[in-house]
């Protein structure tokens, strides 16, 4: 059966079955707004929307892929401040010639990074489009610690990035190359289609005094940069010392025309969502043995400074401007 | 200037520059997530989503209006559970043609509204699109009362609406005639370019005891039907109770091909972001009273009773699929 056969609120009765109950006091989907329980003094609310065709496409991911990646977006989001994401609600559009079988699925991978997060997607909206798109907005809690801005990086301090990178965008390569190389590629594409947040890990890197913080969405060059826009400094960054996945560089090798520089996607891909922070030196290796717990490297790439913005010797500015202009042409 | 020309940091600080300042504590634009003081023990969560082509069309309304409405619409689904609006994040998705000026429109609207009802607007998404897309998330926090829900409606209650309905959709039938006769009939155009929620109403009908309220954004016929599915009740609704607006009723009278029936544009037309709401009858002269404080009408229309829902000699489940043909051919 097709959206447009079905009518809203049957559609709406549908997606609520497949999520999960409110418990006693609460009101999630079915009224004009959820109700919940407020859950600290101070409350994070962030928003992040996936278009078809520029976020995703049907050709090459399936509807519980985009429902995934909606919430993870938003989890990580949450993370990069130090807070934990709690309750979330989803706007829908949808194409009338869609299945409601990818309904079903976009409300199951929905469902399933909420459960992965534990964050409780109590209500939405649903509307009709000439394409399909999913905004979710999430409210977090902060743990222990006050938020981690964008704005706290201090001269001397480390720059540091959780994981590795470069994999989600080759992993977005793979998937739209015409003759579907997947089979050896399998961990790249995953890191695609099923981003995961670093919410236990930011959590613990607010805890150990991380000054700054940012996911990395749109690529290490341009998030970076934001860093230090926000706190006007600048930094010294080691290339070589940029956490490449391995799985990157062995299809930079197999398939250089999916990935012509290993480097280059590292620095400009985008969509890992792993934590970039700077911390005090000092507690640096804290920081470290926290996330070895969690079972997450921690690579240090750099000096915070004052003045120029370098990544070896070229300007950070000139990674920044080819990071745009592989943003604008993903 | 284009929107894809100016690129997405430069489009969010220009946005940024038009919205207002965070009180100290608070972190609104620029980071992973908004940090706003948490209002509330219970908090309540909407999201409404406005798509081109289906609710709004940039040959008929600016920039200003689709920010306006998707504030307004939000605001009314958290009137509508008795709760004052509190902050809000936006998506938006942008064609790389649209003009940066209609951005700063579409961000002006929100801006307005937002001041208009007390909203902090304190962060957002965006991203290139096909067509324009606005998808607003708020939170709001309940009075004084409890949260009233859709199910709260009980055999013998009187059903009230506050206001005038069917304005909305003459006001659309009005932009969309290719002759524009909004002369005579500004005052409908309003009602759908600049519709107004109805928050201090409802946090009032709050306070005097609405057992069950929602918000008329689909029509009198399919908003009632929800509140009496989700109460388990029928109704007795006569006709000619229904607060046809008077402008509706002229504008029948003048351009039957735009409006071809007044109470059908009432009972099916939506987006009247009225109050439709339950009450007990010793109840509602306090009520009245209590909006009549607030220069707003009640008008009953009819009386909750079990089994059969009715309007007039029709049922209303008549009422409620023609609603349902209306919203999907609207």
């Amino acid at each position: 059966m097709r959206v447009s056969e079905i009518g809203e609120d049957a559609l709406i009765t549908r997606i609520a079955a497949r999520l999960d109950r409110p418990p006693a006091g609460e009101v999630w989907t079915g009224d004009d707004a959820a109700v919940i329980a407020s859950p600290a003094r101070r409350l994070l609310l962030t928003t992040d929307l996936l278009v078809e065709g520029v976020d995703f496409d049907l050709s090459w991911c399936r509807g519980a892929d985009i429902g995934w990646k909606a919430i993870a977006v938003n989890a990580s989001d949450i993370a990069a401040m130090g807070g934990r994401p709690h309750v979330a609600v989803a706007s829908l559009s949808l194409r009338g010639d869609i299945g409601v079988g990818t309904v079903d699925d976009i409300v199951d991978g929905l469902g399933a990074a909420s459960r992965r997060w534990a964050i409780a997607l109590v209500g939405g909206d649903i509307s009709g489009a000439r394409e399909v798109m999913l905004s979710v907005a999430a409210t977090g809690v902060l743990a222990s610690a006050p938020p981690v801005l964008r704005s706290g990086a201090r001269d001397g301090e480390a720059i540091c990035v959780t994981g590795t990178l470069g994999a989600a965008a080759a992993g977005l390569a793979v998937l739209r190359a015409r003759d579907r190389p997947e089979d050896g590629f399998a961990g790249l594409v995953e890191r695609q289609l099923r981003p995961r947040a670093r919410v236990e890990e930011g959590v613990a890197l607010a805890r150990c005094g991380a000054t700054a913080m940012i996911d990395v969405s749109d690529g290490l060059a341009v998030d970076l940069g934001r860093i230090l826009d926000a706190s006007g400094t600048g930094c010294e960054v080691d290339p070589g010392a940029v956490p490449v996945d391995a799985g990157v560089g062995s299809l930079a090798r197999a398939r250089p025309d999916l990935v012509p520089d290993a480097l280059e996607a590292a620095m400009l891909g985008g969509e890992d969502f792993e934590l970039l922070f700077t911390i005090d030196e000092a507690d640096l290796p804290a920081a470290r043995e926290a996330l070895l717990a969690l079972a997450t490297e921690v690579t240090r790439i750099g000096t915070v400074v004052a003045g120029r913005a370098s990544v070896g010797d070229e300007d950070l500015e000139r990674w920044r401007e080819r990071g745009w202009q592989h943003l604008h042409g993903r």
